[in-house]
């Protein structure tokens, strides 16, 4: 019998949070083979499928930087690949590569769709490909060297700072010389800023001080913020931002499940009639003009033209140690991407999160 | 009987509304003279007093820009003033200034809170000083030529278009190439704006329609915002955000009188047990990651070095009628200025708002 290829492909649009079963279709379908390549074409298998906040984005029906994944297409995803056959001189068999190769297990790409292969450095491991030295890393490097741009001495807040970009961001901030605070969802993660990144503050945002504690973490107010998270402590930050201070807008992940998407700020929350509303202000909003704020928006394929430079420092801040990763890997196969994506909303990862699809060892054999 | 001067001072911080007779307290005193000046003082008498959207924030405790306005203290304004007497080099006896007077109509001043005269253009008018020549037209030549940057071509879009900094700003866009797009709150605003100031599009946002009318008239999305009112037209605005879009932070008029301050949008107006509750999405924040924006406030005084150049600029523009100007002129005296500012909320003005506090005919001989 062929060998079989699993494929998840988007089932219907969720409104509101991704419900695994029901906003995905898994379907299995002959793996294609070398024999259907065509020149310039790769045929790839997946070793670990990168899980983004950005996902839920691109379900919906919205203009945005990608148009969104169609019902019936494959779920799409960055995957860290290895190379079964190949007619590209991009990449050659047994070679591993980053490519996009959707939520499938066995798949053809064309080569503009396929990284070259990156050599990792000393103490890199193959995951670094999706983490410190992919598209998150060059996301974290992008944001503070291009629109951040924190002066030493400067404060830059990082919400979401034990994720995948949040991490490399403020540690990156480190080595720029700032006073870097982290915001996270758990004591846990908060340790692991303080006690292995370095971090000068962590705060749990769930702590119920944390506004108060998020005030005393900035008495010099905020030169950089990073926004991964969105709502209210946007606003938050907004309410403590120093003059001329720099918004790096990566992120909105307490707004991308929500059916009724916010500005900045959460601020009423008003109990009628058994129903909770809740009302919004954003009134920090006009600290853009008082306090003369930047905020800027990036995709970090606006810089595609300098990820080797980029990738180049992040992988030697990697191997002197100035830069440490930790990652989340859920295993047992691409059938558990749903269910993970849903966790990664929930903040269950610490650093990236990944799906094993196949680990190397098992990968098939040339 | 030596003569009086009437103030105007703050008498409580109102919530919401400025409310005249309660907001403020007027006050009669004898006016200073030129025996009360030392080294470095003018004695003024106020002709033209500005009245400003900011206004309303200076009355807030809360850190902005400027510190707020104490309690009791002389509301704060700018005025074209007539120096009765000088012991500064800045001007002399008989010249016409602009200083910061505050809501008085004589004070003594130290030489820092004076300009120095400007000569008008050969059709200028003594209020163009405060107007396309003064802080307003300077707000909308900085926010543009440092923020906006229209390139020949593409699309401007200013809000509050026929105010006092919209109007100039719309008119810059022009000169500078731009497709121009201005929304205004009456008809007979957008009138003004299409036949006289020639504009492509002006639309009234109390059109019923006029959702989607700001969409057919962004058909190329929006390259430049310029936002002068925040809230709802500020969120219609990112969801028409073409990518790398420059939004020109310069005031959110919609939301100064505010309870509860929002940020972008208003969204939903829930009626619940007869009481309405309004909530808010700002469903369209997230254009500014997706489209790339760069959102920048600035205030006029941090380029307070490039004045003079930008004044011979505008004068120049003013003399060949590249720009155009009105002016909303309240009569009667300074004791109006309550009403007035109230009026400014209401945008009972077109162009730049003004309180005639003494015409220079009948102002003091010296």
């Amino acid at each position: 019998m062929a060998r079989q290829s699993l494929q998840i492909e988007l089932a219907e649009r969720p409104v509101g949070d991704i419900v695994p079963g029901k906003t995905f279709r898994q379907r299995t379908l002959p793996a294609p083979t070398p024999s259907d390549l065509q020149d310039g074409q790769l045929l790839l298998e997946g070793l670990y499928l990168s899980l983004d906040p950005a996902m839920r984005a691109w379900l919906d029906d919205r203009r945005s930087y990608v148009p969104p994944v169609q019902i019936g297409e494959v779920m799409r995803g960055n995957t860290i690949c290895r190379v079964l056959a190949s007619k590209s001189s991009k990449a050659k068999a047994g070679d591993t590569v980053v490519a996009m190769l959707g939520w499938r297990e066995v798949g053809v790409l064309p080569e503009s769709m396929v990284e070259p292969p990156f050599p990792l450095p000393q103490n890199g491991r193959i995951t670094d490909l999706m983490g410190v030295l992919g598209l998150t890393g060059l996301t974290a490097y992008f944001g503070l060297v291009k629109i951040g741009e924190p002066k030493p001495g400067e404060t830059v807040v990082v919400s979401g700072a034990a994720g995948a970009t949040g991490s490399v961001a403020a540690q990156i901030a480190k080595i720029m010389g700032a006073r870097v605070v982290g915001t996270a969802g758990s004591d846990e993660k908060c340790k692991w800023l303080r006690e292995e990144l370095g971090l000068d503050v962590a705060l749990n945002y769930k702590d119920p001080e944390f506004r108060q504690k998020f005030k005393e973490a900035t008495p010099k107010y905020i030169d950089v913020y990073w926004d991964n998270v969105g709502g209210e402590q946007l606003d938050m930050a907004l309410g403590r931002a120093n003059k001329f201070a720099r918004f790096v807008m990566c992120g909105g992940i307490s707004q991308y499940n929500a059916e009724t998407k916010q500005g900045p700020k959460v601020c009423t929350t008003i109990k009628e009639g058994g129903r909770v509303l809740t009302g919004m202000c954003g009134q920090n909003f006009f600290s853009v003009i008082s306090q003369r704020i930047k905020m800027q928006g990036f995709i970090v394929f606006d810089y595609a033209d300098e990820y080797p430079a980029a990738r180049k420092q992040l992988a030697q801040w990697l191997s002197e140690g100035k830069i440490k990763r930790r990652e989340t890997v859920v295993k047992g196969g691409l059938k558990n991407a749903e269910e993970a994506l849903v966790q990664l909303y929930k903040g269950s990862n610490i650093g990236k999160m990944l799906v094993e699809v196949k680990s190397p060892e098992e990968a098939s054999k040339l």
